[in-house]
């Protein structure tokens, strides 16, 4: 920030600016305050993509609101949790818009940026786990990121993760979801040399207690590599696997 | 029990035994009470072996008095979680006594048992949890089971177990001992058609909580053909695999 | 898996066989991905069984076309907490297809396999507990089990369990399916020499936590040979009973 | 408290207290303030019986100076988890004095009281049970009950507790102390028409997890006619049982 | 049980009765089986209370036939967590038949019982708390106590319970039921020389976690003479008050 | 109480009083008994508010007449998680019945108390949050505090508290509201020099475990300064912070 | 901060302090770098007390040098959960450095503070519950506080708290001390109209799970007016007590 | 694997290689067994570095016996939670060893590696942190990664991670190592554009519960671009964090 700062200096000493208004614009952070909620239009320069909005209980009204302000601003827009009623909404001002339903998510992206060159690998233990896989290829590619998935491969029939051993070689990064007892995310990892994020879900029944069994199990993992978000959190998997593909 | 009963019927009948003495046997239930503890001298033939003692918390003086009690009906001994200080009383005056260090458990076999056919397969996760495996593998053959024991073959390096198919073959049961994920049960059970018994142990740190995550782990596996004893419950495995080994 | 190697390696020396080919051979491992799912195809060479089918999040179409491709393969179906309409589905092209409504499964067999000799008991402490016991029977029966059924003889009354003696002398393998405090399997155990597989089930209230008493309880069991599997999991006791059952 | 309050009232009409003394009288609340503690000298009046002391993180010079005052206000004292150190000061100066090294408790009854003409049993499921269930039968004795103890009838040989019917016939309330799986207090309140009061405790290893497995038995119990103390609590269990003896 | 055992015993002695016939007779333990039940007709002897029905999770047409059964033997009904619908099909047949609707629970009684002498005073600690309240009352004077209900006098205003010190002085037995934080169990056995049975309940909200905290709270009580209770289990309460009011 | 209790004692010295009508009166505690509810009236002298009335699980009916009674006696009212309907029933009598729908809560106040001097300022980490606040800011108004509110400046975006030094500065209490990881009563707490009371909220996913991770971070806030109640409790911290603001 | 920002402004407008050394003061953050520590030296004017140092896991030399610099800074210092050792250390260089035992806490104040006039009334449940009263009242006096510690008045005899109400009534804040139930907390809450800050403490035995079960009972008051800060939190308790103090 | 299987078929095909002992080379899987441990070669190839020693529950023996075979194979050692005994056998053997007191880890490095680029900033909340951190560095370092460590940041004193926004920038991932309620992660999240490690310690003490609280802060992060790893678990912090940084 010390370029801005030195700026503001400059233009005392120069006496352009007097001191009063000078000591506003250092305390002039970049956010936009519309009430019931304070957009932070800093943040895609600061980290690199703008404020995800949080869809679940928000009215429609606010996440228009929200919406219209980031894509002004950042030209990129993704909300998960999102309700269908927000992207009709949406969709009628900006054609663009997407709704995957699957993921329960609206993204847009003004300009398509160049990807990146790594390739994000997703797997999924279950046909179950896909929806929280399917949040986090959404954030991945708005992202800029190659995706690519590997579904119901767990451990029941642990054959099937060798045979893919092409497609574990081709990826950077790899991301692991799955529910039942999470032991996937230890055998992939115990099979390659990337970082493995793993994303712990509510599937299963009885004492996997709605996604504790696999959160422990991954975060107990005996193979080093593996890295571990919330329960259901493909957002935040694939948010993570974006920062660290090349 | 209907033939034991029917037999004193009978003596009733033919008044050979007094009302009053054949309810008395009726009553008499094949225990030897004495005093701290209520040996249950009909164990062995109701459930084709004799009480198995835990040790701890008892004193040397009760242990041995149980001790010898047990041996006198039965002819075997089993003591878990056992005090070394017991061990060298009772081997005083019966020289077949054993003492497994590492089980902590002391055994005793007045005559072999003729070996069952079938063997069961003991896998450890990692070399920490072979105290476990051990109490296993002395319970299996006091019990007269051959065993086998495979150690140090975890999902990090999981070509270890692929490489043991044969052992795996050969097994009629197998025991999974391990700790931190416990993800290794899973996997055993996905490559077999054998049932796999699985013994989450206490190795492990921080959020494995002392054996919960690698007990929840075996309770949810994806792969059917799993079932779990207790946390470091070697005994109980052990136990459990004589029962339906062949 | 040797056998089927040493031919590709022979092919290979023949000259029949170019190294590519042998090469994806080699690799190619038995199941058949169609897309939102990989079928297990080996599993019943592997394991005994065909892969299970878990209904709960998936589509009918799903279900449908998993289906055929198990049955195709194997000729066994046995699918778990199913919906109805999947059932519907497929009875038109499989008259064979039955129901069962407490079970909530699906279920299929071209040919009867001839049933082994051994009974395998089902024993529940109440009525609450007969879906999670008729999951059980099911499984055991498509595979090719004799079952018997004893309902409602809980520890309350636990002359009620006493009067069944010959029931439990009959049996090869014992299931116990309690709620509530699930003092049942510990008492079963205790009086006879056979393995007691305990289910845990979600019926019981306030401090029952879902199940997690039971599971505690069961897990704890004083009296050795009872192994446990998870809440409500009665596929997963008739399965491993199978196993054990001669 | 209307017959003392009526006293004062009376004393106040009549002019023999004026109300400034009647007003502190009244305030006047039966206690002893000795600093660090505040001795209930109302209580043997007001529940049948004195202050416990609970001697765990108390000096031996608290305990002694709780103690006398104690004495002298009502004659009997209890004092549990207490050091035998200050039971050896506490027996120089009253000679009554007695410690029960299993229950780890200090006792002194000035005047033996008639004992009452109901029998608490006592019962334990193993011998690692006995320091609690020593704690319950010391508290009730020094309340004036008759006890019987029964050690070592877990549910594992179950025909040992019914061989037991005439202990449990006799008794008018029961205690059972039970550890590891605690189905016991379920089994027994099955069999009787007397109130069962259950003690879990901390006996067990890996999923008993310090008695929180026997807890949620005991309270889940299917057998109706069952309550529950806190875990190793057999002071409670002993107190509560003498309150509802006759 | 020797009675009748003994009386077996002299039939077979005189020849009145063959050996197989008084084998079965032996083992004709007094239930009846009616397939999906186990109906425990003995209990009201052994146990001094016919079997209660748990409502929950039971089809119309099994309560009805359960109901039948008990009526007929025992001459008493009661149902807890109960279908109206239940109640309208059993009133059909028995025009005595009572439903609670607070409560949620069927009741029967053909004979009016003499009531015992003491009464059972039930306490709540807020309004939200009365149906487990109104479950302990059905369940005690059906089995022949009177009772008394002292409603709302939770903790935040003690002075409500000190100005009901009269009925404190009634009872012989009280039953505390509290959510929140449950702390009236510990005041009010802190002000009287009787027993308390405490309920815990699911009222409540955030950290309460359904009934935990008052459930942790009762089990800890500072004050001895407090036994507790499921979770939300009046019955359990009311069951227990009986078998200790004189 | 000493005043009234010697008005009373010189009554009964003058001879005015009888000594049974003042007994009576000395035991005449200050709450309304209307059966189902013991109205606390004296509430609002001890504790400087009248009785709040926790709306969830009682009818409209009980609601009703439990407000038209404190109302008389105090001319203030809020009921928290408050059905509509009770509140249209209210509105019909007292034209001045206010209802807030995001707190769910009813209000009533026949005059306007004079302010306190003092802000306390509520801070959400999200707008998910806000219902909480609301019910925070309603008790204090009522109360006659002033408040401020600032919303949505969770610490993803840090600089947007720092931006509101100003009302962190004006303010004499500080209440934080968050779910999720709860991070911002830390945060803002070590920014301050005035205590901030911390209210978890059940806003967040997976393992916030409906409010269990911010109420954890919350009571181990390495910022001394921050005091918690429970979980979305808003009533609670507003009513605390009353009790603190001058 | 903006009047120190000011002076740096005018300071560059009036040419004295050249750009380059304005923007390093304005990014000179006001703590002390000793490498193993960031010593908040800006923390006595931000929040009204220095830094406070938690001895636990410190070396005695770290303790000495973090001390050293916050007394030269400050001349104030508090050092909780403190070994001896770093006490006598520090006591040969100031000799008016004191050592609480009982509150294991090192505490130097160079100049005595003029006392608030409020007090701040501690209340502590039980005996064993003293250490942690300690450490709030150390806290308390450092600060500047007059104190009051009522010790033992627990709910089982809760006539002892209300003999005390002119104690309650002097208070102008109150922290309740308590472990086993801590229901001590809300029944004081429901005496006055003052604030209670609820410490909850590790006392007790089986299932208070190390403070688990007074925690849950003080967050779960259902007397308003009640917050709750960390297990055995005697220092967080005694600060935020005083920053609401008057 | 595919360019060795291919030489293998290669010869073959040639004819060098029979069929059988080309048969055991495609067994022959790369690790050595040493009896009581697998020693997993092959990791270095596969994972891009060898298997790291778990030190705890090995004997010296063991620990020595496995670190000459990984240092044979690879030239590179690490062992963590190590005895110092061990790193005193060892260094007679290899001069090199070094053994970290604080990280109680021993390691080694034949040949310098040539440093990445990217530097890997650690940073803790606390002094007590420091352990976790320096495991966390020195599998860094032995890696061949540059690191920065910022010590004792944590949020009551925030301003002090402001000031080390350069250092924020310079790295190009972060490690955030805290205790207590573990706030710090989210916050720094906050701040960059680089992926953040967050490790849970187990510092703090109540209802920390051993590092379960900052483990849940973690998990639920409000600020995207945070991923878990086990409490204490600095190696696994340090190895996943080696995998990402370029």
């Amino acid at each position: 920030m010390s370029e801005r700062t030195a700026n503001i200096l400059r233009s005392v000493r120069s006496g352009r600016v007097p001191v009063r208004a000078a000591l506003e614009r250092l305390k002039d952070l970049p956010y936009k305050d519309i009430g019931f909620a304070k957009i932070d239009n800093h943040r895609a320069l600061r980290r690199g993509f703008p404020e995800v909005v949080f869809g679940a209980g928000k009215t429609v009204d606010q996440i228009v609101k929200i919406s219209q302000r980031i894509i002004t601003n950042d030209g990129i827009l993704l909300i998960t949790r999102a309700p269908r009623a927000a992207y009709l909404r949406l969709r009628r001002r900006y054609p663009g818009m997407k709704y995957d339903a699957k993921a329960m998510a609206i993204s847009y992206r003004a300009r398509l940026a160049a990807p990146k060159e790594g390739t994000v690998l997703i797997i999924t233990a279950g046909t179950a786990d896909l929806p929280v896989a399917e949040e986090a290829r959404l954030t991945l590619e708005l992202m800029g990121n190659r995706t690519e998935i590997l579904c119901d491969v767990g451990v029941a029939g642990i054959h099937r993760i060798f045979d893919k051993r092409r497609a574990l070689e081709r990826a950077g990064v790899i991301i692991v979801v799955a529910g039942m007892e999470g032991a996937l995310a230890s055998v992939v990892s115990g099979l390659v040399s990337k970082p493995v994020i793993a994303v712990p879900t509510s599937v299963g029944y009885g004492a996997s207690f709605r996604g504790i069994a696999p959160l422990l199990t991954m975060l107990n993992s005996c193979s080093p590599g593996v890295a571990v978000v919330n329960i259901d959190n493909g957002f935040g998997a694939g948010y993570f696997a974006s920062l660290i593909n090349r």
